[in-house]
């Protein structure tokens, strides 16, 4: 499986992927999930939001089981953030089948559309308007850099956006939704496990920062004369990791789009975005507004405009307890002890998080060396991927089979 | 004139102008000046460089004197950085015309080809390419942001990339070179003039610093296992402010390449273009090695790698000493008051800085009541624009007539 999806959207450059949203490489990946599902015999299915789904027995039988992840990247994305998880739901399958498995409960498995956001800014689209956690309007406005709208990018795709929106009967018919992702982190490193579970996500949000200044040029503007919002933005920049390590939480400054964003030119406008996460609401409300305050001061101070807008933001996700300790009990038994297998928070947003809210979630990680995600350096062991095929194949064969 | 000039290439959000060398907008602008010329009787001639010249006599005679300046733009900038000089030599033509003067050399407007460098990040490269301080081979490396090439670009145009180069034969036929420029600064308005006439362009260059880390995941790589590259950017951009302030000078960084740019993703590289100029050359160094320093520090403390890349540069131009005291003189003469028309230095590079090492070449500056300039809000009085096109005509008729 792995050799096909391989080569869609890698960047001959960088080596990472650039699979967004509603592109060629998106609908390549797509037509991939769509061939695994039939060459499986699966019944396939898309939903209103562009969500696929492949499942096996009845769908209106209710009480399923479903696991899946997603097949988008961030911009030179690695391999294994999204992808190990729908591959490793196909594995654990034909893993399930050879072991001649009973299903007691329809088994579904699912990629979700653009989880990243990496196009039009905000993640998890397809998972949050299925479960009415976006509206219909808001996603409607969504536009990525060149201006394209969400609706325009699905048409364009060959997608019908008029049906998009809260999808309450499909998520009915889920008893309990497990997601396997590749871990963020080097707490199972740390460790020395394989695999883990999630206990929760983390409360995170991303704020954009638009400095305004006037542009200028550069070469006869005198320094007093400048109102240059470069400045404020390296002020604040600097702020964000000072707060975060101040709070041991975590916020990074890893976009910007400059105007006229010329060699010569004094910025008219430096527009920054925040991405802030901490293991509490009151952490982050404390490191967020730190930054807000630096910000709005140092702006003061070099005679520049901020606007401060909250493009996103995700409370605190617990998952579950009872599924949780479950699936711990599961897999504790197969390895012959109790809760063997670590229980770990993480700050990154998953489609699990999403839906926690609306039916029962859980998340397995499998084990990052360098913990480095987000970038082409991405690495998992071919043991441990084998590692979290066989635990979601116990997972599922203990919650959907006899 | 103005009239049919102002549309071109302008933005309808910002109001700034985007007339990037061989593109629509710029072709509308050389269009607008082969009609002027043409329309005026004057013989059009398209040099081997794409610069475009406008001749009254016969070139071949030599010593003419030439005007002009250019018609491309920064990203969003105003309307009177360079074609104000364009204008101004049209209307100073017609101003001499209406007092019958009788030319006895030959005389020229020209249109200098890319001057602001907005496209392939070289400033110039018209005046550059004719003067022989820019190479063929260079030149056909230059590349805009999409990997177009300068030749690509100049071929898409319809003009034949394969004939640039030096043009000493051309060069050859000018006596003298006279640009008229709305000032980029408020020396002119501190003083309570109208025209200025240039001493000196102060030395300047552009430098590149490619910081680069590694790209991770922003909400779960420990901000102690980061490397960070925006930080050290971020730490950089201030102390070039720091620098210039300490010395006098300017430095801005107002360009910035970011990969991937996700607001999830903690950068992999963070390219910042450094703009910096000093009255003199010691001063500039000081500056530059101080950033420079600065900025190493800084990137090892994150463990961030740095290169820095000098990609243009040009040395202190003084204006030939006779021919400014002749213009001074000629316009004093005029006031009735030696020498009313004060003598000022700039920080801003231009055509006649590049010529300047081949042929004798003067400035004029027309009063800008802000200073602002390389913006949507550039400006200059009526009334001042139109005491610049007198006193241009004044000069060409001292230079070129009984």
């Amino acid at each position: 499986m792995w050799r096909e999806l391989q080569p869609i959207g890698r960047h001959p450059d960088s080596g990472g992927y650039r699979r967004f949203a509603w592109t060629g490489a998106d609908r390549d990946c797509r037509d991939w999930f769509e061939e695994q599902a039939r060459g499986r015999g699966l019944s396939y299915e898309l939903d209103r939001n562009g969500n696929q789904w492949a499942w096996l027995g009845d769908p209106a039988a209710g009480d399923a089981v479903v696991t899946g992840s997603h097949l988008d990247s961030v911009p030179d994305g690695g391999a294994f953030d999204g992808p190990l998880g729908v591959v490793s739901s196909f594995a654990a399958l034909d893993e399930l089948r050879s072991r001649n498995a009973r299903f007691t409960k329809p088994l579904a498995i699912v990629n979700f559309g653009d989880e990243e956001g990496a196009r039009f800014g905000l993640a998890c689209v397809g998972s949050r308007l299925a479960a009415g956690e976006l509206t219909v309007e808001r996603a409607r406005q969504l536009r990525d850099g060149d201006g394209v709208s969400l609706p325009q990018a699905m048409e364009a795709a060959g997608y019908d956006p008029d049906v998009i929106g809260a999808d309450p009967e499909r998520l009915a018919r889920i008893g309990a939704f497990v997601e396997l992702h590749v871990e963020q982190g080097r707490a199972l490193d740390l460790s020395g496990d394989q695999v883990g579970i999630a206990s929760a996500i983390w409360p995170h949000g991303r704020w954009r920062f638009d400095f305004r200044g006037e542009a200028n040029h550069a070469g006869t503007t005198r320094l007093v004369d400048r109102r240059d919002p470069m400045l404020s933005y390296a002020e604040t920049v600097l702020a964000a990791r000072r707060e975060a390590q101040l709070a041991g939480a975590v916020a990074t400054f890893g976009k910007i789009s400059v105007e006229p964003n010329g060699v010569n030119a004094i910025p008219s406008l430096v527009r920054g975005w925040l991405d802030s996460r901490a293991a509490d609401q009151a952490t982050l409300d404390t490191v967020v507004s730190g930054i807000e305050k630096a910000a709005r001061e140092y702006a003061d101070e070099h005679g520049v405009q901020l606007d401060i807008v909250r493009e996103s933001f995700t409370p605190v996700v617990e998952f579950e307890h009872a599924l949780r300790d479950e699936i711990a009990r599961i897999l504790g038994r197969e390895k012959e002890a109790d809760l063997k297998v670590p229980v770990l928070g993480t700050g990154a947003g998953h489609d699990a998080g999403i839906l926690s809210g609306t039916i029962p979630t859980a998340m397995l990680f499998v084990r990052n060396p360098t913990g480095v995600s987000h970038s082409p350096a991405e690495y998992a062991a071919e043991d441990d991927c084998v590692a979290g095929v066989t635990a979601l194949a116990d997972v599922l064969e203990g919650l959907a089979c006899t």
